[in-house]
């Protein structure tokens, strides 16, 4: 595999050396700027065979670099060994970024070619910016990947099929229509959306184009006149044409784009997002552009009555797979029969599926035990899954696609007695956990400001981790939505009442565990006070934590106290829907937390 | 005085008219981008009567708009009665920012006149995107100060001083150097600084220019071939043009900085800094101009080890000066002798001048009584003073500038019988003055991610503050400085080992009482892990709180604990410097704090 690597790099490079490009940079992206990517635009996994889920590589005429942040540092170190790509460990303070290892290491004069539909318009503008301070030149028109990649497999062709309203709870008409008024706000008459999962949310389509991701590759340009799909064909069925018609939605081929904006009137403003929208559009529309934020992105983020009490179905929903899932694990773990990493994935899968309104998982399960848990984010392959023993920490990491909503839950369990240090660390990532759902923050607040909550108790231990402690999360579509997040750096995006978040603190010890402590959490009106309106978090998430992991001599009052009432809450919503040997169960799971 | 206000916002609005200008924004700045202003560029106070130390102007044809922040709501609305100013109240949701304010009030085809010595690089170039944009012109060399404000005091005139090496703990010449081998890293050849207190602290210069800054007004360009000060000359004696001389900096008059920089050759590459440096530089240097950080404002941050022993030592004399006049104060108000709010900062600036190395106070002290304190930034007045009495809480926040450092405390005592909710708040404040102090963090970390630790508590009850939590302090020089701060919003300088911030969370009743808790505190090793360098907060500042506010009740042990601690060290620290009465005072004053 590693010469195949090597032969696939070269090929890369003779195309740059017939173009004159010293440099391109393969995005972990497609046009649409996901995150997530069906088989097509895997060209970073193809070209460099690493398989993370995120990280861009920088081929040059002699070298091949790849950015991984810290969830992939080990598994990039493994994956990229003898293939001649140089892991750059992303957020080391010595790692220089790549627009500053180009501007450093390359010669004034040298040309830096791209694909111009993979780059933000924010991201196109800072490269050209930077180069161009460097002396050199930034060429946005070097595609050259369909030449290299002989067999790459086509665009997904998955069908389209509506998002019932009554699960949506409201009409794309209206979800058009609040988009335009915002981007009427912006100074725009007209916009165009490249985010795959804004487009399911704004006209309630949803797909199977990406694993995980119930997205429809497409592009949406909404006026006053309408909208216009730009999608492939064969992807749309008869009863999905007549609901778009119906909603004044009209169908072009996904391919036509450049060529439908070329042709706007010059008088027309349409509204591109700086980070959404490839910087190749802007070029395209010219002074016709109004860049701008996504008004679908806020939009979508804060979930309707009818989305939340849909999620609040599919916890419970999710809450009993699980529960029938551990019941399984242990009572298999306990008769000596053989599990591993991949064993448990399966089990739980298994379970959801039997639960109503399952249609996907969320995210690729990661079960990861002892030292797997400890990389970060842990990929769990045939090669690399181990068998479960009764001596250390399993970590595993869960979500499912519920026509109703998503759900994304990780728990930490001990296999066997835990140590010492096990119950401290978990105990330690577990504050973290506690402050983040019992916070109160004002009308305004965004993610970065309440982050520390999670991690201080972390610093005062000199451990720490360096993942986000939360991320937006789609309902019904991607596990990883925006604007908001909770994280060290600042996404500028207010906890708005109806966001739904991820509360997921860690610690990751290399070579001996991993825990993490996920739930999701709704942000909801707390009180009005003379100060103004604060908000809480609602966590929606219902699964016990593991209680042999507690180590109650590090926790004040108030944090037992939150154990045992999340733990009963959780116990009250699930019970109605166990049968009695589950109800004990989780009785047994659930008891009370005394010092 | 209202009338006379009008009469000058209408001479502005004659030569604006002259001009074919429609709308000027009046910063409250200098060319130097200073917080704190001389007389001369006191602009904003003189065509407003607003006396605040923020907050900026705008006049268009009809109207006047000050934008103040939340410290000066209250204040604003007193003073601008009946100017016909408006009252803009930064940081409401519903208030517009100035530039939304001009975009969506404004015609297009407006054209808006500013003075470009008077505005960041940063600034301004954000202005004429926004304005353009909009269909509107920036006019940059809009100055009509001069001819409207007839009796204009002249630019200040005090003397320079040399501020010795062994209270600076570095020679000017070196720091030259290390400016410019980071300027060196930003792609420049030489270096040209506006900042008042970043020239103080390159060459060891400091002077009266601007109360409370022991400034000198001047430009700094900085080459190989050394450095050029720009300064009107009377202010320099003999002794200091000798000083200069000998470390290779040649003297030009201040007002030519323009022609001097015009005249550099087309090869020079000169650093400016994009946030400090005016935009007219920018306009005058064109592609000779290479637009970057200060390095400076980084390298003044971090203190040496002579200049942190030196704030140790202030802070000793600092607190004696404090005991002294607590003890007169409380023997006066037990005495019944009449004493009012700006009686209290007298006497403090008397015992102050009893100590050594007293140069001035780092800004106008404030003593804020009951309602007055419940004003968030207090300025007392003669016509606002007013008695105390034994019955509510009074605030007093001072600070000196000595020739070995800078101090800033702010304490809250209670005059007579606190109420249960005066504890209370007070003990919120102080919970999150102490998770301050109390917090371990990584290497990197920056304020705006510690800065909810002080809020948090406050917001479990309802309430909150809105100035920032901490800013940086100078060394014998501007009791505000950056590049870090603790804040809600980010200002992307990380907390390093030397750095110098405020911790002072606050609380503000309107109509009834302020509450703030300062110490200083400094940025030192804490301990190196696994997980990398980590570091703490060594809180500096030498007074007790006062024990009658704490509310046991709401306190963790650890908290009681913190208090306990952080009041031994203020008694073995100031004893030996103490008399018997006072040391009898002290330890009274920092009794063991019990449940």
């Amino acid at each position: 595999m590693n010469d195949e690597i090597k032969r696939r790099l070269q090929s890369l490079r003779d195309t740059m050396r017939l173009s004159g490009v010293d440099a391109t940079i393969i995005p972990q992206t497609d046009p649409h700027q996901s995150e997530y990517l069906s088989a097509h635009w895997q060209v970073r996994r193809w070209l460099s065979g690493f398989t993370g889920s995120a990280g861009d590589l920088l081929v040059t005429k002699e070298g091949a670099y790849l950015w991984a942040d810290s969830r992939y540092w080990l598994q990039a170190a493994g994956q990229l060994e003898g293939t001649g790509v140089v892991v750059m460990e992303d957020g080391k303070p010595e790692t220089p970024s790549m627009i500053d290892f180009i501007c450093t290491t390359m010669l004034a004069g040298s040309v830096v070619g791209i694909d111009g539909m993979l780059f933000s318009i924010a991201v196109t503008k800072n490269l050209r910016e930077r180069l161009e301070a460097a002396g050199m030149t930034l060429i946005v028109d070097f595609s050259p990947i369909d030449e290299v990649w002989t067999n790459r497999p086509g665009r997904p062709d998955s069908k389209v099929f509506i998002h019932d309203e009554k699960y949506a709870g409201a009409k794309a008409v209206d979800k058009m229509a609040a988009v335009l008024k915002n981007a009427e706000l912006q100074g725009a008459t007209s916009v165009f959306i490249s985010d795959l999962a804004e487009i399911a949310w704004v006209l309630n389509l949803r797909g199977s184009d990406v694993n995980c991701n119930p997205v429809v590759t497409s592009f949406l340009y909404l006026s006053k006149a309408g909208g216009v799909l730009f999608i492939d064909e064969a992807k749309v069925d008869g009863t999905v044409k007549s609901y778009l018609t119906e909603a004044g939605v009209e169908i072009l081929p996904y391919t036509t784009i450049i060529e439908y904006l070329s042709a706007l009137p010059s008088d027309a403003r349409v509204l591109l997002s700086a980070s959404q929208s490839a910087g190749a559009l802007l070029e395209v529309l010219g002074s016709r552009a109004v860049v701008g934020t996504s008004p679908a992105a806020m939009l979508k983020a804060v979930k309707n009555q009818v989305q939340i009490e849909g999620v609040r179905q599919a916890m419970i929903r999710d809450g009993v797979a699980l529960v029938h899932s551990l019941m399984g694990f242990e009572r298999m773990m306990g008769e000596g029969e053989p599990l591993t990493e991949m064993g448990v994935a399966a089990l739980l899968l298994r379970n959801r599926k039997a639960g109503d309104f399952f249609f996907e998982l969320s995210f690729d399960a990661s079960a990861g035990y002892g030292a797997h848990g400890g990389i970060v984010r842990y990929d769990p392959t045939a090669e690399a899954d181990v068998q479960l023993c009764a001596h250390n920490l399993l970590l595993v990491d869960w979500g499912a696609n519920y026509f109703d909503g998503t759900t994304d839950i990780t728990r930490t369990i001990a296999l066997g007695e835990p140590t010492a240090q096990q119950r401290r660390d978990f105990t330690l990532v577990m504050k973290g956990h506690i402050a983040i759902a019992k916070a109160i923050y004002p009308e305004g607040t965004r993610g970065a400001q309440l982050d520390v909550l999670a991690r201080i108790n972390l610093w005062k231990e000199g451990l720490s981790y360096l993942h986000g402690t939360g991320h937006g999360v789609g309902h019904f579509l991607n596990v990883h939505e925006g604007p908001q997040s909770i994280r060290l750096n600042d996404t500028l995006a207010p906890l708005t009442p109806g966001m739904i978040t991820s509360n997921e603190p860690g610690l990751y010890r290399a070579g001996q565990y991993g825990i993490r402590c996920e739930n999701l959490v709704l942000t909801t009106e707390a009180f009005t006070t003379e100060f103004g309106r604060f908000y809480r978090f609602e966590t929606l998430t219902l699964f016990p934590f593991d209680l042999t992991l507690f180590d109650t001599d590090i926790m004040s009052d108030e944090e037992i106290k939150w154990v045992n009432e999340y733990h009963s809450m959780v116990r009250e919503r699930l019970t109605p829907h166990l049968d009695a040997p589950a109800v004990e169960w989780l009785e047994k799971k659930t008891t009370e937390l005394t010092r």
